[in-house]
């Protein structure tokens, strides 16, 4: 490496420049705070844990996501968190273990080892809520109604906002039928999620007939409410998947009285990226941003690994990713003041006060006016007074 | 690993549980909303850069101190920061490059392979600030300055503060004078680090006899202001030094005026823990604390080796650190109402007035009012009224 690229960063992984550091601060100071008022508690996960405890239960896809090293005190292995979510529910389950109902937000680097799509960057600031200890639809409700309040609020009022929604629950019935001993399970989810029928074909060739059809038609659940009775008749002997269809059915009907502007897609084929999830799934998408913006859904039981099995349900968004994707801020304009870098009594008691009127007061070292400043503090007989800089 | 230790997290790594988790935050937005009315522009650096970059130039110890890890799509090695400090001088050096005085603020976790300290974590959350562009002592003034503002708001009104201040300066030019092809600097340097007497007489047993005894002098400058006459005659044909002890006289006699209840502690031989620093050192303490809740220091030309030499000088602290430091923070007290979990357009409405005015309003999943409620939303004919919870 020639020392003139030693400024170089790897793939991926992006430094945020003043304009938009302090737009992905403001953002998350709006979003933290709404969660806040929802009565969702502040976290702060560890950056690094043990891999066993990262990692465990979450499948492959987290590991290999996840950045590992050897430990210099333990000699284990640590891996930088790739997804705070199981952190949070270590946290619920056993740090802090609480009966009924618990609801955690938290905000926070992540790193990736490898990019999740060509788009994605390596080192999302995730930003999450989370609910644990009920079972009910209505903790995906909240769940989805606070997400939906933080991407409107994060959009602004014109832009149009889409709720992605499906449930695990769908094919997870359609599985059980299948015969799990022909290893047909893992192609039938990989044609699924590509939506190719000549794969699922291949895939379910040695299946019976009406079980063959039947993941057919899943393939077609997606789109409009028309998708809620067709899925109904398709699964209409498999009770689970049943309730599933009633859980979105009732999501659906809520967000349309609490979002009547939010446009609704229903996918009960889609579950890319939904990990460690048992229920139901859902993003959010902002008009004109080709990925979502937000995701998350219901992944019972995570904890039990860390001694307490809970229900569970839960979104996070990227940070960045929604600020970029967010309205242009419209950031107050503040007084610029440039003030003469001395130390006397009379004019450090009037910068004070500037700055605790909110006004950005800069010292001018080498009496040069910052390029900020449109104003200057300059000393008119025993008064120091703000003057225009020409 | 037994399954019911997966909890476990590594020595040194913790997790900010709700009440001390909301002190960091809120600690951390009134330390960065400070800087931002001094004019310091808030950047976010990367988690991880390649340790190229990250510890070029900056000495063994940073290196020993960075968890290290091979990139997974570039093959080379990667490091998570362990100092954000020497991040900002690259972003100041390449990625702003602006002319004239650059100031910026920072606020993230970092990542120690070993603890630095007894009590210290290995994973601080490092909140610091920097001036580039500025050789004079006011820029070290500006720093100096506004370091004591952070840390007097963090304690509050009735803790004592004490700055301690040193100048690199001083020993450099008594180095200077040491025959460098004796291999004594380091044995000297240990020695004065530890103000021990027999070792530094031991490593300094070749030197020449007025040198020798200049760095013997040099263990007992420390103290109140008399050490700044006795470094003065010490040093008196030394003019670098010279020079420091009046750059730590300018200082003092700006912080008295600025700063009345500080009080000012001088050690000329104190540089531990300063790795890259070149001139003036400082660090602040709070009154039963026992390490110094932020510190910092001149690093000029750091910024050389991407691009752009520089003058620099800053400061960081650890929040964690400093809020636990803190007086007790006065939470102003929020009323927290429960709210039936339907989703009716009248009950959305009033929810979301009580939220918009501060209020936190938690769903009742189950029908169950969440521990923290004092008060219920509740139907009263056909409005939704506050009532007190039994």
């Amino acid at each position: 490496m020639t020392s003139d690229k030693r400024w170089l960063l790897p793939d991926g992984i992006d430094e945020l420049l003043p304009d938009r550091a302090s737009a992905v601060e403001s953002m998350r100071r709006r979003l933290l705070d709404e969660c806040a008022h929802w009565g969702f508690q502040f976290v702060i996960p560890p950056l690094v844990e043990f891999t066993d405890s990262l990692l465990v239960g979450l499948g492959a896809d987290l590991d290999i996501l996840t950045c590992q090293f050897a430990d210099r005190l333990s000699g284990r292995m640590l891996g930088v968190r790739a997804d705070m979510t199981p952190q949070a529910a270590r946290i619920d389950a056993h740090s802090l273990g609480e009966d009924g109902v618990t609801r955690l937000c938290y905000a926070g680097s992540t790193l990736h080892s490898t990019p999740q799509s060509i788009v994605a960057g390596r080192s999302p600031i995730q930003l999450g809520a989370e609910i644990y200890g009920c079972a009910d639809v209505s903790a995906d409700l909240e769940t989805i109604d606070l997400m939906l309040a933080l991407v409107s609020q994060a959009a602004g009022e014109d832009r149009a906002i889409t709720l992605d929604i499906g449930h695990v629950g769908v094919y997870e019935a359609l599985l059980t039928e299948l015969d799990t001993t022909s290893n047909s399970g893992e192609a039938v989810f990989d044609a699924l999620q590509r939506k190719s029928l000549p794969d699922l074909d291949a895939a379910i060739g040695d299946l019976s007939a009406p079980l063959a059809a039947s993941l057919r038609a899943l393939t077609e659940l997606h789109g409009a409410q028309d998708v809620l009775p067709r899925a109904r008749t398709l699964v209409a002997d498999l009770p689970s998947a049943l309730q599933a269809v009633e859980e979105v059915q009732t999501v659906v009907s809520a967000v349309e009285r609490a979002h009547p502007k939010v446009a609704i897609y229903i996918d009960l084929a889609e579950l890319r990226g939904f990990q460690y999830h048992t229920g139901l799934v859902f993003a959010a998408y902002i008009d004109g941003v080709g990925a979502a913006v937000a995701k998350g859904g219901r992944y019972d039981n995570v904890g039990a690994v860390f001694g307490r099995a809970r229900p569970a349900t839960g979104f996070a968004c990227d940070l960045k990713a929604l600020t970029d994707a967010a309205a242009e801020g419209v950031l107050s304009p503040r007084r610029v003041i440039s003030a003469p870098a001395l130390f006397s009594a009379d004019l450090e008691s009037q910068v004070n006060q500037l700055r605790q009127a909110g006004c950005i007061v800069i010292r001018a070292h080498d009496a040069e006016h910052h390029a900020r400043c449109r104003e200057q503090l300059i000393k008119r007989g025993t008064d120091w007074v703000c003057e225009p800089l020409g």
